[in-house]
């Protein structure tokens, strides 16, 4: 298998949008592509991530539409992937593996999602639909009510107090709006106090306003390609070093909700192939849905022994000159969260941090990078390890 | 890259079910791991292909539930790929590209759809959201429309008498119920006669009933493996010879709808990688969402120049004994097209083909098969050649 490596990424500003999906996409694409140094021409292939364009516009099938949009050549197959939260990083390490292969030399990935012209209202039961749709939806579990069970699960397994988990998770929220206000593309760029996270509104208890993140639109994209064309990129090239997908059923037969059983196969899968362990990671764009979801991420991808993890955020490990800065974009949380565009959007931060472009949150001698994407209430998990 | 071999087949049978779509997906799985020799366990990824879960059952991110249902382990990536009617046979073309890269040596593919139980009136409504939303869906183009106006394009273009036009293209529709009346899992498993397709209510001038294939509930699986592990398969593995999918564009950019660029452009690229000629393909299992879709598409496929495809099914050129034999199963008029499942069930017709287990409807000889998917209003193409 080839080297492979990231040349070129773009993002729109996440947040509310009056464009299509496509038209979203074919900015963050023109952006990835013109990095590049390319056309719309060269690319060999698009793997697109979108998680309900049917709902949001009556709009299927619509990875073709968004490869002709920018002007892509029939030739081109252009595949549409879809695994929940994970959809875009799924996409990623599907047209990673197909560079590394042969089959393709340059490759187009990345994802849009356009869901707050549906409402939130219909846009809440719409992400639910990515939990068993017989035994979990039926009985009213969402998504904050998923988190909000393994947040208990959490505490109570690991003997810490309820309220002082919930000021830990503040502090992730508190952390997260941070880094978010120091991002020009981030869906809220304003920092808040503890105060204001413990005095949100409840969403599902003990989750409140603050512990969750938002709907969003938004899209992404990056151009993956083959070493040898990584020599002629205008930028420096970001190199893919290890990768891992895992799956697992619905919640009700994964028993611990505080274990994401996929997240743990999947990580071990990237630092097996990287050849390298969680110390060696300088920088983690890690799944932030809920404050607790960090926390689970963090101690799942090995900066944590289980039930250790909580108060990273409170003692100042996971922001800037910490352990391992964790969602200097904002993560989801601040940053935003349109679902089929979230990890391409990960890997875009890390691949800016690697080759030290952010500004005033970049990460200071960032050398080795982590993207972990969350699908579903646990169903798929995606890890993608990148290097400069 | 490695040879890549059929080992299993799977396949409910096609109609009206009141299973759900991992139900489906289930029976169809185990039959072609049983087929294989093989385990669940043994699975190392699925390649899953529905289009419309979240209409059909609020159920989105279905490929980790299909993957767990059937107790394949957490760490098999499972992933879920739409293409429209594509859907199953882009799922196959993945699968066996990665399996052809050493990232897997065993792999399950498939597909589920249960589109009736939402109604026809919706499920007419949904499917046309494979088309474009914004220029064409408004305009009251669904795809009996779409493949109306081909109809008209074709008889003007190559200067055929419409009247003499459908009567072929009624030819079509006999010949495929024909043959479905041989195929006990068929969705239709009744002979027709001209009449009976030439007096059919009209559905979108020029296109009566019995030019249109039904909607269809049904699931498809295969297992595909590297060579290495073929030798073990106890049934005879059938041979992956040749790939092609291609893109294109809305139907307003695409200008001359009796031309499917993306077919023209998957095939080329299947018969390049097999080192064959449409001379070599003793059957095929083709696109026949109309009776004018055949036509098109044995065009397309190189078995007749353009202009001279429209009266190989009146001819008797496309049944058993004839030039090509095109559609044994019954074809996706008879046998019926459960759209996420489509592709795979006519990988397992041509896989059943090449072993001579197909009884009544057996192709004598048959040495080559070919398929071909439609995805869309002519969005996307894929194709597989297969050899024994």
């Amino acid at each position: 298998m080839r080297e492979v490596a990231v040349i070129g990424v773009g993002m729109t500003k996440f947040g509310v949008s009056d464009k299509t999906n496509i038209e979203l996409f074919s900015q963050a694409a023109l952006e990835a592509i013109g990095e590049a140094g390319l056309e719309p021409g060269d690319m060999e292939a698009l793997f697109f991530g979108n998680c309900l364009g049917d709902f949001e516009e009556g709009q299927l099938h619509m990875a073709p539409f968004a490869a002709a949009a920018i002007g892509m050549p029939t030739t081109a197959p252009a595949t549409r992937f879809e695994a929940a939260c994970a959809t875009a990083t799924v996409a990623m390490r599907h047209a990673v593996l197909l560079v590394a292969a042969g089959v393709y030399d340059v490759a187009l990935v990345g994802g849009a999602e356009r869901c707050l012209r549906m409402g939130t209202d219909l846009a809440t039961r719409a992400f639910a639909m990515a939990s068993d749709a017989y035994y979990e939806g039926p009985t009213g579990v969402t998504f904050p009510a998923v988190f909000a069970m393994a947040t208990h699960m959490y505490a109570a397994k690991h003997g810490v107090e309820l309220s002082e988990l919930k000021r830990c998770m503040a502090e992730v929220s508190v952390k997260n709006h941070r880094h978010g206000a120091l991002n020009p593309l981030a869906q809220f760029q304003k920092e808040i106090d503890l105060d204001k996270v413990l005095k949100g509104p409840m969403i599902a208890d003990p989750l409140q306003l603050f512990d969750c993140c938002p709907f969003s639109d938004g899209a992404t994209a990056c151009v993956v390609v083959a070493a040898e064309r990584a020599k002629a990129a205008p930028k420096q090239p970001i190199w893919v070093a290890g990768m891992g997908q895992a799956s697992a059923g619905p919640l009700y037969a994964q028993g611990d909700l505080t274990r994401v059983r996929a997240r743990e196969a999947a990580v071990a899968a990237s630092y097996k192939q990287a050849g390298l362990t969680a110390a060696d990671i300088d920088v983690v764009e890690l799944h932030d849905c809920f404050t607790i979801a960090e926390i689970l991420a963090l101690e799942a991808l090995g900066f944590y022994e289980f039930g250790q993890g909580y108060a990273a955020a409170a003692k100042g490990e996971t922001t800037f000159g910490g352990k391992v800065v964790v969602n200097p974009s904002g993560g989801l949380k601040a940053k935003g969260h349109p679902i089929g565009a979230t990890g391409t959007g990960q890997v875009y931060e890390i691949v800016k941090q690697l080759r030290g472009e952010c500004g005033p949150r970049q990460v200071a001698g960032a050398k080795v990078g982590m993207v972990d994407t969350l699908g579903g209430d646990l169903g798929t998990v995606c890890n993608l390890i990148l290097r400069s």
